[in-house]
């Protein structure tokens, strides 16, 4: 990465300065509405449906909930990850002396054994850097191919962190590469967040051109959408949006993307194993800096970082964590292939099992959303998922 | 159905007024593009691939050839046959005397187990007339619930055509309810070619504004179809369609969709246990009325029907039927899955699978669309698929 002093600062700005440099590389992925999904979310559940859960004996909450997908499962390599990885070079690139001191040649290095590591194979290929990535011995074949398909120089390591970051280091002292992160670094997050700004306009623009993304006229649910009360300034949008955190790095990059904007942002968690850091950390007001989760949603199995943390908890721009359960997040996930028809990951599926499931959130968009409602972005973070496997997700299983 | 006598001429002008029909009732499903997809399409395959294949031996053809996806996958119901269901409602209830005659209450009815089934229930219930669904006793629990969830009163009958033809007499009898053929009428073939109108239309648009329809530029293959050399008078657009064939009903109306407009267009098969009866019927000149074949492509296990064969064959406004085997449907579906994300059904994936595989059709496509390549309309016609059998289907098993 670029130097930490040289940073943009961590606001609104930074990550529209950021969305300029990496446009050029990335898809501006499309936001799909869904009728089925939006009524299912905006039905209260029933008392027997909460049952043997942890909102056992609870009223149902009521809320009326519009939800729009940010589709970064179309996303180039299938994630939002490229966004990162690509504003990271373009940082690195414009560092004084890294080019002219070889920096082209020594490349970049990371450990990865998802998404990140084919997303900073791409950029780098697409940048004309190298890349040294450290992978797993035992990744699965298909993203070990991915990752060299771009071009990428692959090292196995053992599967653990500490035997991960020994290899890295030893990648650093034999070329000279420079370390990209996954998640916890201001660039990174800047990159991450520029999904954040696409939604808001992507959904200002449904709202008031009165047609959905697809070019159908708004109807069912989603009419409410144009008739909401606004104050003056404010344009008809999201009121709040919603995103899987994982290491934090999409999510507190989103949370800056709308800052000062009014739109509330919300994280989501699988609960299993304790996977849920950032909440019970948020909860407790430290961070927790370890975790060992085998959660069906792979991408969300680290701790959040500190750079994430402190836009998430310290500067309090993300406004509540929320959790949920593998199962839940398989039910929805089997909703979104029957349903909307999409091939989404694990991880991408937790926010949208948050607004179906979870008693805490639909209570607080049911107080906070009135009758008007909330017209709610959800991030669809990734659809890398080993396709023999979906039989046996969608199932139910893991 | 209406009476045959009513119904009007098979043109494409006829398209255009059952669009106008059902447009306020159905999606206009969105055109996506696939940057990777279409590099492979226009890749020849090496003489290693064709090795053990039907084409052994043969140089690889070497055609341009840029994709067009239409998604009725993510149409109502998730398939394409609510275009023909909606149609035919609108007319019948056109009829002199229908409604008057207690039409309405009397219903409709028809034998399916698929997607006509769920088709006919959603469009019934718009229009307030009863529905009366026979389907075999052994049908996918999901299709039984899906259809009664729709309404429709629910007969189950055994599995063989004369099982449930038997029975659908019965209903016709004891109800007075009118037939709703799934593919042999001309209102249901009008109907489903509305989705080739629509194809045509969003592609001459992409094309003329330099943006994909998702809203990003055309770049990479794709920038080459804004600079064909045309004709004054013909606007940049499609230069060819390819359509699963099943009963033809769907293909038949895209054919006349295209008419005039020199748009080829081309039906695809499965070719397993003889599937491939309209192409064997296109090729000797005579309509194969029987198919037994258990093909993975389950939308595609019917023989053509007399009026659709009408257009496809008797008329040639169909140019050529190709067909290719359950592997290679299944092989196209998993490249749909991993690099499209989209959830499709088998009999959805026969067209691409064509394009990709089928060195007969590549040929034709590189002797006709020269160096410029052709753009090419691709039907998605369906995503309705058991999720459980997802994991087999897509690691290539039935």
């Amino acid at each position: 990465m670029a130097a930490l002093s040289t940073t943009l600062p961590l606001t609104r700005d930074s990550v529209l300065q950021a969305h300029k440099a990496i446009q050029p590389h990335v898809h501006r992925t499309p936001v799909v509405t869904n009728q089925t999904l939006s009524q299912l979310a905006s039905t209260p559940r029933s008392p027997h449906d909460l049952e043997g859960t942890r909102f056992a004996g609870r009223t149902p909450a009521k809320p009326v909930l519009r939800l729009w997908f940010k589709c970064e499962n179309l996303q180039r390599i299938g994630a939002f990850k490229v966004r990162g990885a690509f504003y990271a070079l373009h940082r690195l690139s414009e560092e004084p002396g890294w080019v002219e001191g070889g920096g082209k040649e020594k490349g970049v290095v990371t450990h990865s054994s998802g998404n990140h590591a084919q997303a900073l194979a791409l950029a780098a290929r697409e940048n004309g850097i190298a890349a040294h990535i450290v992978m797993p011995q035992i990744s699965i074949p298909a993203k070990i191919a991915g990752t060299k398909g771009y071009g990428a120089n692959v090292i196995f390591s053992g599967s653990t962190s500490v035997e991960r970051e020994a290899v890295t280091e030893r990648v650093i002292a034999e070329t000279g590469a420079r370390l990209v992160p996954p998640y916890d670094h201001p660039d990174i997050m800047l990159g991450q967040g520029t999904l954040g700004l696409e939604l808001q306009e992507q959904v200002e623009r449904s709202i008031a051109e009165g047609v959905n993304p697809a070019g159908q006229a708004l109807r069912g649910v989603y009419e409410a959408a144009g008739k909401k009360k606004k104050n003056k300034e404010q344009k008809r949008g999201l009121d709040a949006v919603i995103a899987p955190c994982g290491g934090g790095g999409m999510l507190s990059g989103v949370a800056l993307s709308c800052e000062g904007t009014g739109i509330r942002v919300f994280g989501a968690e699988p609960s299993y194993q304790g996977a849920d850091d950032a909440k019970r950390g948020y909860e407790s007001g430290e961070r927790v800096p370890t975790v060992s989760s085998l959660t069906v949603a792979d991408g969300l199995r680290t701790p959040v970082g500190l750079h994430p943390w402190s836009v998430i908890y310290e500067r309090r721009l993300v406004s509540g964590m929320f959790s949920v359960t593998d199962e839940e997040i398989l039910q929805a996930m089997r909703l979104v292939y029957e349903r909307m028809k999409m091939v989404v990951e694990p991880s991408a599926c937790v926010p949208l099992a948050v607004a179906l499931f979870d008693e805490d959130f639909r209570s607080l968009a049911e107080r906070e959303g009135g009758e008007e409602g909330w017209d709610l972005g959800i991030v669809f973070s990734g659809g890398n998922v080993a396709v023999e496997a979906l039989g046996k997700l969608l199932a139910g299983e893991k």
